[in-house]
């Protein structure tokens, strides 16, 4: 699945628009369309990765890069006081709706346990 | 704060008992004791590090690793078909209770939108 073009690797192309918020050699993110808190932002690879599932050993220190990006962002943002929430839906079951790894950066209101 | 000895220092130390469902080189994975759903492991770098905020940037090898070892331990868990959330909590505020780096791998059961 990995040669897959979906709407994130258009995102990433510029053939679909997107409220981006930060960009670099291998990882974008850009405001999630349907917010679920006042700061909500994807964070995805550019490099096209299904899901989890599919990453592959030697994408370690890409995934990582997510993380850490994520992390860096949530600061822009202005969360560095409250924190964040990072979630990665893995599985059309448990809510993942497009298949191209993106970490969901949440914050900026008070957030509940358990989460979903 | 790198050199903290925290309640997750002492259960990979086996100072502190756990319910162990894996163990690495750098990764530590046991079931957390409140569990938010039928699957609940927390997945834990050996290595002290408090939260996403103090991850250095050489450690992104280490967190793609935490990872790519939670889709490994959500797969041993009979998780492939139904898919799991992936969730790091970072700042007391969004409720990060213990400060060790700890991934949530949650799933069996339908988890609902916004996570939190």
């Amino acid at each position: 699945m990995s040669d897959e073009r979906d709407i994130f690797c258009k995102i990433i192309d510029g053939e679909m628009p997107s409220d981006k918020v930060y960009e670099d050699d291998d990882v974008y993110a850009f405001n999630d369309i349907n917010p679920a808190a006042p700061t909500h932002i994807l964070v995805i690879p550019k490099e096209h990765i299904a899901s989890l599932w599919e990453a592959e050993e030697n994408q370690a220190e890409l995934l990582g890069k997510l993380m850490l990006r994520a992390r860096d962002i949530a600061k822009e943002a202005g969360l560095e006081e409250d924190g964040f929430r990072l979630v990665l839906n893995t599985g059309a079951g448990v809510g993942q709706s497009v298949f191209h790894i993106h970490l969901h950066v949440i914050g900026g209101r008070d957030l509940s346990w358990p989460p979903g």
